[in-house]
């Protein structure tokens, strides 16, 4: 039965946002914002506290063995398959509010008011708030890694770092595998999420439904020139494997961005050997990575990307060695999630205004989760396009709305699944 | 009087050049080549050996106290102010075996050439080898800047390092002052060395004068843009400061061209930050030189490579702080000596050449002495520019015609001069 009364507590939620904002702050000469990685004391208390909020809710709480948090509302009616919503609290340094934080305090709103409507679902709802989604323990989705079953049930023992956090944390490693879940066990999971982009603030809508989630290839290049003397090697016989790195750069990202809004791509590391004012460069290495939703657009250009940097050496004779990296396959979103997800945004858009399909160009746990059940997300505008950083902000009417449309998904999710 | 039979002993010379190569010779497993630093145990013994083929030449040889080698040859006609020739015998690591050792033997065998003709000059003859050219011990120039009253007398006292070589070497480091000399002991410098550069090799030409020494600036740009997520800042927004540097370093290429032959530039060191294969660049630090003999030509790059630092960061919508380091100054070369040099090469070219005058785009101890009395220099070609590497290679010939023109140079300074 479809509980037509059940409202989000806007104020509350706000609130709430901003009182576990002020778990794990630093101070202002240590930079600012939030820091509150995994398994650390600010960690252990905002798990706490957000522990407490669903005990008010009317969850049964429980840890896992990776110290993911877990609230569960009733038994279901039809189906024993849960409907999962959830994020993270765990932070970057110098962190926002939001990041992680609103999903999983939106999320104990949805059962709050969910309870409060006495509404009777079809699934059992869960609330899970997951360990080390930003990667500062356990390499990256930690917890929602090993809920999915993707951590090998003895990383944790392995690795001594990871292995004491977690003791500090009161869990014990060697139990690791036992926070996989079944499949079956979850219908769905669905992250609502800022942005962390500026596309939605840009466009000036308040919620879109995520597509999918980019995969990421990072690469590595190396030109080879000859390293040589500054002064007395004419400009004309030179191969200066800097010139070779800088044509790469720009020819990379001229391709880029012929590729359109969908993809992106990026230089971040940049050496030149010897790396000495007086000798020309004879040795460039650069790591990049580019992101794109669709498999063959990346494989596309893993193989463009090559192409490119052969080019560029070639113009300042040199040679390059192309090396593909790191490589974290896209993630699509379930038809049917997307498609309640964007019936219950639709109302709350102006008239006019279409749910926009946006991909998701960061990574989240719904990737992880993606493995075990389908999934699906919602962004909420991120002002400025900030993310990571303390100036992170949404409208609170965006932050409401967002919770709104969660809602109103659960219940549509609850009948179609 | 002009000894018209003053012959340079070519063998000699060619056998001396290998004999004093095998001192310091590295193995092939560290990387081959030569390596004597100054004041080392290898830099002494060719100190010893290239003293005795002074001796034998009938130089009357002392060691200064900056452990210049100085040999001298009659006491001159008219007048007391000597022809002085030389270069240095130390290297940088992996050394080939031409780089300031031949000027130094080639002048040893001018000056015996000088003393079997029995050829009566009017100037006395020295021939100078002087410590430290590399800038291994004292900063480049030490032994040439010592005995141009360059360096203050306190410098080896004050750096630990330099004063503790010198004291190995059997200096006091406290009487480095008394290696000046006064204006007027030295008539002219005269210093035949290998050019380092491609240029008389690709021109087919065996002989150069040295117009002048170029001057070197230094520089340093900060690009600063807006470090950011490489998933889910938009390429559009971007404020990537790799990529300014990139623009950079191709125009500022660009520019050096098209100033033509005389003048080159070089970036040798950028680094990115935070240097994170995931996150944008929001700095990046690069340094640079420029080289060329007009001190006009420099101020005008001054300006230009700040301009084109500007307009790079502005395309790329970062900003560019631009900063001059370190200078040296342009040395030109007397006109005289130029003329004496020119004069001594031209019978020796085929018929139909000129000589070229060719800037030295390397520091040598010329510029020292500039600094005490009018200098020349004569290049021969270095096959493929190649220079401080063991390939470092002249042809035979080209090193004996080298130190004829040293030779007829000589005689035609002490009637000029």
């Amino acid at each position: 039965m479809v509980a037509e009364a059940a409202t989000i507590n806007a104020q509350r939620l706000l609130q709430r946002i901003e009182q576990l904002g002020r778990i794990g702050r630093l101070p202002e000469v240590q930079g600012g914002g939030i820091n509150r990685p995994t398994y650390g004391p600010a960690w252990m208390e905002a798990r706490s506290r957000v522990a407490g909020w669903m005990s008010e809710a009317g969850l049964a709480v429980r840890v896992d063995a990776a110290g993911n948090l877990i609230g569960r509302l009733g038994s279901g009616g039809g189906s024993a398959a849960a409907i999962a919503l959830g994020s993270h609290i765990d932070t970057v340094p110098h962190a926002g509010p939001l990041d992680g934080a609103y999903g999983v305090l939106a999320a104990i709103e949805v059962a709050d008011a969910l309870r409060r409507a006495g509404a009777q679902l079809r699934h059992p709802l869960e609330v899970l708030v997951f360990a080390d989604e930003e990667g500062r323990i356990g390499g990256g989705l930690f917890g929602s890694r090993a809920m999915a079953g993707l951590v090998e049930p003895d990383f944790a023992e392995r690795l001594t770092d990871v292995g004491d956090a977690m003791r500090e944390a009161g869990l014990d490693p060697r139990r690791l595998g036992e926070a996989a879940r079944k499949p079956g066990e979850l219908a769905c999971y669905v992250e609502l999420h800022i942005e962390q982009g500026g596309r939605l603030d840009r466009m000036g809508i308040p919620v879109a439904v995520v597509r999918g989630l980019v995969g990421i290839r990072r690469f590595r290049v190396a030109f080879r020139g000859q390293a040589n003397h500054a002064g007395t090697t004419e400009m004309r016989g030179r191969r200066d494997a800097a010139l070779a790195a800088a044509r790469f750069l720009l020819d990379f990202r001229e391709r880029i961005l012929e590729k359109g809004e969908g993809v992106v791509g990026t230089v971040g590391v940049l050496d030149l050997e010897p790396g000495a004012v007086n000798v020309i460069p004879g040795v460039a290495r650069l790591e990049g990575e580019f992101r794109a939703l669709e498999a063959a657009e990346l494989a596309e250009l893993e193989a463009e990307t090559a192409r490119i940097a052969g080019v560029a050496a070639e113009r300042e004779r040199c040679t390059a060695e192309f090396e593909l990296g790191a490589w974290d396959p896209p993630t699509l979103c379930d038809p049917k999630v997307m498609t309640a997800l964007e019936a219950a945004a639709r109302p709350r858009l102006r008239a006019g205004q279409e749910v926009p399909r946006l991909d998701s160009r960061a990574g989240h746990d719904a990737q992880s989760m993606a493995h075990l059940c389908p999934v699906g997300m919602l962004f909420v505008p991120s002002l400025g396009g900030y993310s990571h950083v303390p100036q992170e902000a949404t409208r609170a009417e965006d932050l409401v709305l967002g919770a709104e449309v969660l809602l109103a998904a659960t219940l549509r999710l609850d009948q179609t699944l």
